[in-house]
C-alpha cells in the first residue's frame, strides 16, 4: 500500500504539504499510521502543473525520507495543482517508471491499491490500452495500466464514466479469477483543471482517504497530515470531485447508485458541510 | 548499440575479460571503437553460472566505468560460463529491468541490436510470449520480448529452430511495417551448457561480432579486447555454436541455407580452422 | 541505528544468513525488532573473503529489501568469513561510500552506533587518521573515521589494544564536549582471519549484540535471526574474539578490567558454555 | 574535466540553455567537443535562485543525457540566476555529494578543473575550512574543499580577494609538491546577485571558457552552445564579473596585474566590446 496527497487551490510551494507538516508525506514514507505497510520506501514521485498544460514530473527510486533533492524541489516548486506519492511496492519492480504519478498528455493519475492476481490479469488489462497509447506504457504496474485503460475509455469526454467503465470491467475479471481476489482502488486523477479522488474496493476494505477544504484549498490525503479534526473521511465507494471554481462534490462510485443517470446523481451530492 | 562479451571454458574470475584487458568491456563502456555509439553508459549487467542451474545476475543503471561494485564482483566471482553487457539505450528507459542479460529459468540471453519501429511492433512481439512466461516480462525492451518469444517458440527443444522461427516472424512484421525499417540481431544465448552467438541483420549492416577459441576457452565479443590478430569475425547472418565438449561450429542463420533440413546443415558446418 | 551480521566458519553461501532466515538481515532492513529505528533502509553492504587477502565489497544506497542484485549475490557468493550490514543513517548522507562494511587493505570493519556530536568531533577524530591512510577516507561517516583511526593506532600489531586506545581517546573528547553526549560502539572487525565483535557504550545503553557458536560456525548478530534460544547476548562493554582454530573468548572491553595486562586478561576469559 | 553553464538575466526556464540548444549542456554530457573527456557522465547538478536567498539544488549521479527528471525540471523551473554542471570525475567518487554546484548559505559554486596531487594536498586544503563550515563538507572533492576554503577566506566581504588568497595558497602547495603538478581552476561563483566566472591555470593550459552578453542576459559556458560567432573566449587567468545592473568586466586573476590595488585594477577593465 502507498500513501499520497493531492492538492488544488492557490499557488503554493509543494513543501507546505509534502515535507513540512508534522506528519507530512515524507514523514509517512518512513512511518505511515493507517496503512498495512508502515514503510513506504519503494520510491516516490511528484507531479505538478504550472504554466504548461502538461504536468512536470519527478520520479525517484530512493525512499522519500532521505532524498535531498526532494527537500529542495518542494521548497522551490510552486503549483496550484499537484500530486505527491510514496510507494510501497506490491510485487512490481522499484523503477522510476513504476513510480506514481503517471502522466499522459495533460492528464495525471496516482494510485494506492492493487488489482488482485495482477500477474494473471495483466495481459487483459493491458489489452484495454489503445494502440496509440501503448508507447506510453513505460512501466509494469497495475496502476499505470489502469490509467491508460481509462484514457482509452474516454477520460477526455467523460472522466467518471470512463473510470467506472474501466473499473467495472476489471472487477469482472478479478471476480472471474477466483473468489478470494480483491480490487482496491484509492486514486487521484486530474486533467490539470478538475480533481477526482476515488475510494473504492471490492471484496475488501477500501484504503483510507481523507480530505480538507479550507479557504479555496482542497487537500486529499491517504491519512491526515496533523491531529486536527479538520480531516473528513471520503466514504468507501465514492469519488470526490473538485471542479475548478465549484464546491466539492462527493458522489457514489461503482455502487448501485452509480448506475443512475447524471441527473439523478446530481441530487445525491453530499455537500461538504454534512460530513 | 551495445557492447557485450560471452565466455565459456575453464572456471575463471570475470575480471579476466570484463575489467582487466586493455580494451575490456568496462573500457568499451566509455569508448567503444566499432559501434555507432562510442558511449555505452546506459547501465550494464553480468550473468554467470556456477553451482546452480539458474544464472546469477547483476544489473545496474550506472555506467560500468564508474561502478566500484563491478570491480569487486568481477574480481571475486568465478564462472565457467558468463555474459557481460554494457548498454547504449535505443529508446527504452534506463532501468535495471531493461539491462541485459535476461534470464528465464536456466536460460540466459543478451542482445546488441534493435527491432525497427519498436513502438509499433511491441504489441505484436509481446503477443508471441506465452501466458505462462508473461510475468517474466519485467522490462520494456525489444530484446527481452524477443528472448521470451524465443522461449515460447521452444528454445528448450530446438534452440536454433526456435530462434529462427521467432526472428523470421519478426522480420516479416518489420518488413510489412515499411521499407526503411531494419532489424539487427547480434546476440548471445545459453542454457547454462551450450553457447549460441548470433550475428544477423536484415536491410542493414550486421553489428560487429568476433570470437576467439584457445585452450578450451571460447570468448565471443562485440569488438576485440586487444590488438592481437587472434580475433575472428563471425560472418553476417551466421550463428556460432559452442556445445559443451565439442568444437565450435559456425552455421548459417536465417539465410537461404538455413531453410534446409538439420541433416543438410550438418554438412554445411564450417570448422573453426577454416576461418 | 543499524543492523548487522558477521560470520566465520565453513564456506557457505551468504544467503544462509543474509536473505533466507525468517528474520534475516534483509528482513530486518524493513522491520528490525530490537532497534530504535525499525527501518534500516539507508543503504546496505556486503564484505566477504575468498581467495584474495582483501575482501570483496558490495555497497548499495537502495534499501536491502528491494534490491534484486542482493538476492542473486547472496545466493552465488560463497565465503568462510563475511559481514553484512543494513544502515539507518544518523545524520550523514546516503551514499555508497557511507555504507558499511569498510575495508582497508585486508582489514574490514562495520559499525552500529555513533559518536555523539559528530559534527563537532569529526575533525578531531579525522586527525587520528595517518596521512598515508587519508586517501582511504572516501566517505564522511563517524564509523569510517573511527576505523581508519584504529588502523593508525596499530590494528596490525595489536587489534584489541589499537581499538581500546582509539575508543578511549574518542570517549575523552565526547565527554569533554558535554555531559549529555554519548558514544555507542557495537562493531565487527576482522583481518580476514580472526573476528572481533565489540559491544560498548559510554553514558548510554549499549546496542544489542548476540552470537551463536555451533559446529565450527560463529555468527554474531545485532538481533537473533530466529526465535530459537541458541542466541547468547554479548555482555555490554565486552568484546567477542573468534580466533581461527580456537574457541570463542568474551573479554572485557574498555572497562576497569581491560586495563590489566594481557596475561591477566587471559584468566578472565568467560567460556562460551557459561553464558 | 567537466562542462558547465552559468546564467544571469531575465527569469527564464532552465531548458533554454540546459536541454534545448543544439549543443546544450545535456548534449555535452554525451559528446563534449573542447574537453579532454568527451563523456561527462559522472553525475550532474543544477542550482538556481528564485524567491529564496538560498539556491535550490538538484544533484544526480546518473548521466544527464538519460535523466527524465532533468527534462521536466528544466522545463518547469524558472530562474534569473542559475548554474548547471555535468561531471567527468577526476578520481573522487560518483556521489550526489560530489556533484556540483555546491551551496553554502546564499553562495553557490561550481568548478571545472582539479588540484594536482589531490590525495596528498587534500588535508592541507581542508585545513583552510573554518570549523564552523566543516559540517558543510559533505563530499570529498577538491572543488568543494576549495569553495569552503574561499568561504573561510571571506567571500562575503571581498569575493575576488578571498578567491585569490585561497588559490594563491593552493598554488604554493601544488608547486611545493613537485614540478609536474598542475592546478586548473575554471569556475563560477555567485552570492545570488553577482556572478563571477574564473579561468585560471598554473603550469598548464587553462580549460576553455566562453561568454555571451545579449539583451541583459549573460551566459558563461565551458564551450559554445551553438555555432554562431556570438561566443567570446574569457582570456586565461582572468575573471568575468557580472554585477547586478552593471556591465560585464573582465579582470586579471592571479596574474602579475592582479597584485595591484583595487583602484589600479579598475583601470584595467576590458569592456565587453573590445573582445
Amino acid at each position: 500500500m502507498c500513501r499520497w496527497i493531492a492538492y488544488c487551490g492557490q499557488d503554493i510551494p509543494l513543501e507546505n504539504y509534502v515535507t513540512m507538516p508534522q506528519h507530512s508525506l515524507a514523514a509517512q514514507s518512513l512511518s505511515a499510521l493507517e496503512s498495512t505497510a508502515s514503510t513506504n520506501g519503494d520510491g516516490f514521485g511528484l507531479g505538478w502543473y504550472d504554466r504548461h498544460p502538461e504536468p512536470g514530473l519527478y520520479h525517484e527510486t530512493r525512499p522519500a525520507w532521505s532524498d535531498e533533492n526532494l527537500r529542495y524541489l518542494c521548497r522551490h516548486l510552486h503549483s496550484h495543482l499537484f500530486f505527491a506519492h510514496v510507494r510501497a511496492a506490491t510485487g512490481t519492480a522499484v523503477t522510476r517508471q513504476n513510480c506514481h504519478p503517471f502522466a499522459c498528455g495533460h492528464w495525471m493519475f496516482m494510485h494506492n491499491g492493487f488489482v488482485g492476481s495482477w500477474n494473471r490479469l495483466r495481459r487483459k488489462v493491458e489489452s484495454l490500452i489503445p494502440d496509440a497509447l501503448y508507447p506510453s506504457r513505460i512501466g509494469t504496474t497495475d496502476s499505470e495500466a489502469v490509467f491508460l485503460a481509462m484514457m482509452g475509455a474516454g477520460l477526455e469526454v467523460n472522466p467518471l464514466g470512463a473510470a467506472e467503465a474501466t473499473l467495472r470491467q476489471i472487477c469482472t475479471w478479478v471476480n472471474e479469477n477466483g473468489r478470494g481476489e480483491k480490487l482496491r482502488f484509492t486514486s487521484a486523477l486530474t486533467d490539470g483543471r478538475d480533481l477526482f479522488a476515488f475510494r473504492f474496493a471490492e471484496n475488501d476494505t477500501a484504503n483510507s482517504l481523507y480530505y480538507r477544504e479550507e479557504g479555496g484549498e482542497v487537500v486529499v490525503v491517504s491519512e491526515p497530515l496533523d491531529q486536527t479534526d479538520t480531516w473528513i473521511p471520503v466514504p468507501a465507494n465514492h469519488v470526490l470531485v473538485a471542479k475548478k471554481g465549484r464546491s466539492i462534490e462527493i458522489l457514489p462510485f461503482l455502487s448501485a447508485a452509480s448506475h443512475r443517470s447524471e441527473t439523478e446523481r446530481a441530487t445525491q451530492i453530499r455537500v461538504v458541510a454534512r460530513h
